[in-house]
């Protein structure tokens, strides 16, 4: 009984009267599995997080929200800085849509090697792809979180031995240059991950046997830094690599002697 | 022993060469007991998790993050659109800095009457305030999140019966209208929250009976909305308050039909 | 300098002098790729958060945290009901202790049909492994978090049109029957979440069409039930599964009339 | 139109015929305002999130949801250790059940002085409350998370200097003993804060200045921990106390030298 086949009305194809352009209309929290590129192994399979849109002129009541799902099922394959540009164009031409927005956000797995043993296991960095197309115009952005030890500058010169440290995070995001009508410059999530991680006091590893953690622990006590030398120390390298149009890069410690976090945060850019 | 006394070298105030300005230096994730001002009741008092920071020009090493805390301890009684140009003027001067920049996000409760037994109980708003000082301007924010039901035009047009309906949260962002010198204009949470409440298919409640329940569920199925309807509602009417200066709307459905979610955003700045 | 080459003390196996035994110790929020059996594909990829430890007996100051992620590092190809009783006994001898405890939560993703279209696409479900091997025992549970459309029986039956719906989590624990010397009795992920579906009002799907919508629309308001009504659809089928020796269920409503959730919950033990 | 008074069907009340008892059915997730205990100023506003459910015997279809937020409602003056009883008492007569369990978690504020510089400010710990009621037991838990330095006596044996530490939290729950008919003892949030911090490397603060910074560090340094000996401390500590019958505790630290965390946890119950 309710399979019956009489057509259905295009409820949202119905006229709006109020005349308001919406910016943004579409899903969001979707979880897919998705490959992105892996510099050493060609590709990854992870799971993402996903956020699809498209702006939506004042006429149309509503958007096709089902039709987001099925691009990205088309794409299951790859969802990568080479394939944003499409998947772009698909939804704006699906979806009739003079705007569309893609976000991806994903763990990613590095394999680290431990300084002194050598002993190898993955380690896990919060990344994002961001794709926006509105018009003529493309932009890209990609983000990476990469933990890091930071020990206190401060701490280790007023005191006569130890100097507190902790995990933090440089939370870095990039919008790769981009000539017109081309693709916008590959820039790597390992050659975020080495930014980051030279920003800090240590690196942090998924394994540490005790020469290794000997070795990062002087490590860190050697080389102390504060949030704000962190995002300078990174700041100072993105602008330094010609291939970058803009970046913000943010550091967050999980202050080892407080219950709250300390930040710093630069955004950046290049002149024209 | 260590409780010596010579003077402590202030690593912080250090000279950094390396020329660069940070926008925001500070701390993040302080949890802290507030009052705010509540329309019906004069004052209401929350638990408010905070970030705030000050710009940090290109020679200093570091910012002075302890002085962060000592400020909010100083306004322990009361953070609100009142106090926020006090508590930045403070930042700025306790930290000899040219910006400032506090958030506080907050639960904020209502007591809310059932529409046909008048039953009372409090519901709970998530909101937020923002203030931002950068030298001589000033901006703040006000932020709620209005949590409404809503039933999908589609489901019911195209069905014989029922409707698909779920709970959505509306996310509105005012900036206030502002002369020089003056305080922003005022707009209260209950504003925003009834604002909200009207763009929905009906209000969520905390307590219904079931003349209540009764009541709620036809009126939602009278009143069917997408979320693209829901910010143009919400848009209509911000445009039309001339205390308004900015505003951004987004509105967020838990679809009950979908293991995602469906969200619209409007953006706007009213014209000089 | 600081790669020499002494020998270092091995601090975790100082004797402590206390006499307290420590039920569990070990690593926890560790990120790992992993891959699970798929009844249909064979076996998928995915990312787990995993949490390891082991018993750690009074004499021992503390265990050697290094070995949980060699050892999860030796399994990278498979993390499943099938290997976790290896993954225990490799815990128990690396680490020398006398229990073991591994938990894997990680997002499976079934192809979902749309019910009349046909068209596929992806549901994520939120899954867990727990394997425990303490002295001669040990056991298995596996769990499963199926999303579902639930319409209030209550809501319907008071008023003249429409019903409130929203959509609900049915989470079902299951520790499947072991004969002694034996694995566990297979029992998939699959088998769980079409049990969890047919509990509710309708199954929520990744992508409906709008024959689709009209379908899912009807069929939940024919199906009215409450939190109480799927755990007890559920309890009534898993009790009559003779693999299963025990199981806890639990469903939460995100109630689209209120700001807060509806919940019920069962347990069972098979009586010998 | 809808506000027709004609007698409503209590739908909850229909008989369920599956000869299934429901262990647990209620709300969750509701955020109240709440009123607690304290020690030095006699009571302290917060905020809860809530969970209260009652057992429903297998004849009835289902619970009726409205009468926790009436009950909760009525005692917005006062959710703590001493009121639990009641409110667990009117339960179980406003929803006719033979079981009632109420939980609250919440954020609680402590005036903490910094160990040199004495200035004072207020630092979080997230508490709760349990009260579980079942025919003519009735039983209480208190939980406190209290954030403690941890710096690890591996790496400060096996270095040349320096030593890594965190943040960790020491997660302690707690049964009060009770005599027959009488009211649960009394343990303070505040006394359960003092253990969690003894425990730890050193206590955090919300507030230091550059003499506490170096006390703090110092302290941290002289006292080193592991997760295990974090809980053998409490564990001994509270063993001790004979208001206690039963504890749980579990020790969290934020490696610095790793991106998951490290965990230890023992339990006990005070032999008759």
């Amino acid at each position: 009984m309710i399979e019956d086949t009489r057509p259905l009305e295009d409820v949202q194809g119905r006229r709006d009267e109020r005349g308001i352009d919406i910016d943004q209309a579409g899903v969001r929290d979707l979880r897919y599995p998705i490959t992105v590129l892996d510099r050493a192994r060609g590709e990854q399979q992870t799971v993402a997080r996903l956020s699809m849109s498209v702006g939506l002129p004042y006429r149309f009541k509503g958007t096709h929200m089902s039709r987001f799902v099925e691009v990205i099922e088309a794409h299951r394959g790859e969802v990568t800085m080479r394939t944003l540009p499409a998947i772009l164009r698909e939804l704006r031409e699906r979806l009739d849509a003079e705007s569309a927005r893609v976000e991806a956000k994903f763990p990613y797995f590095l394999e680290r090697e431990a300084p002194v043993s050598g002993r190898k296991a993955l380690l896990d960095y919060d990344c994002f792809f961001l794709g926006e197309s509105i018009g003529p115009d493309e932009g890209f952005v990609l983000g990476v979180s990469v933990p890091v030890t930071s020990l206190c500058p401060c701490s280790k010169a007023i005191s006569d031995y130890g100097a507190h440290n902790q995990r933090g995070y440089v939370n870095i995001e990039v919008r790769p240059r981009r000539a017109v009508g081309e693709e916008p410059e590959l820039v790597w999530i390992e050659e975020l991950v080495e930014v980051g991680e030279r920003s800090g006091s240590a690196p942090v590893y998924p394994l540490l046997k005790r020469p290794d953690e000997r070795h990062v622990t002087m490590q860190a006590y050697d080389n102390p830094v504060f949030v704000e030398d962190i995002v300078r120390n990174v700041a100072e390298e993105l602008r330094g690599d010609a291939r970058i149009s803009w970046f913000r890069v943010e550091a967050v410690n999980q202050e080892s002697i407080h219950n709250h976090n300390a930040f710093a945060e630069i955004g950046w850019t290049r002149p024209e």
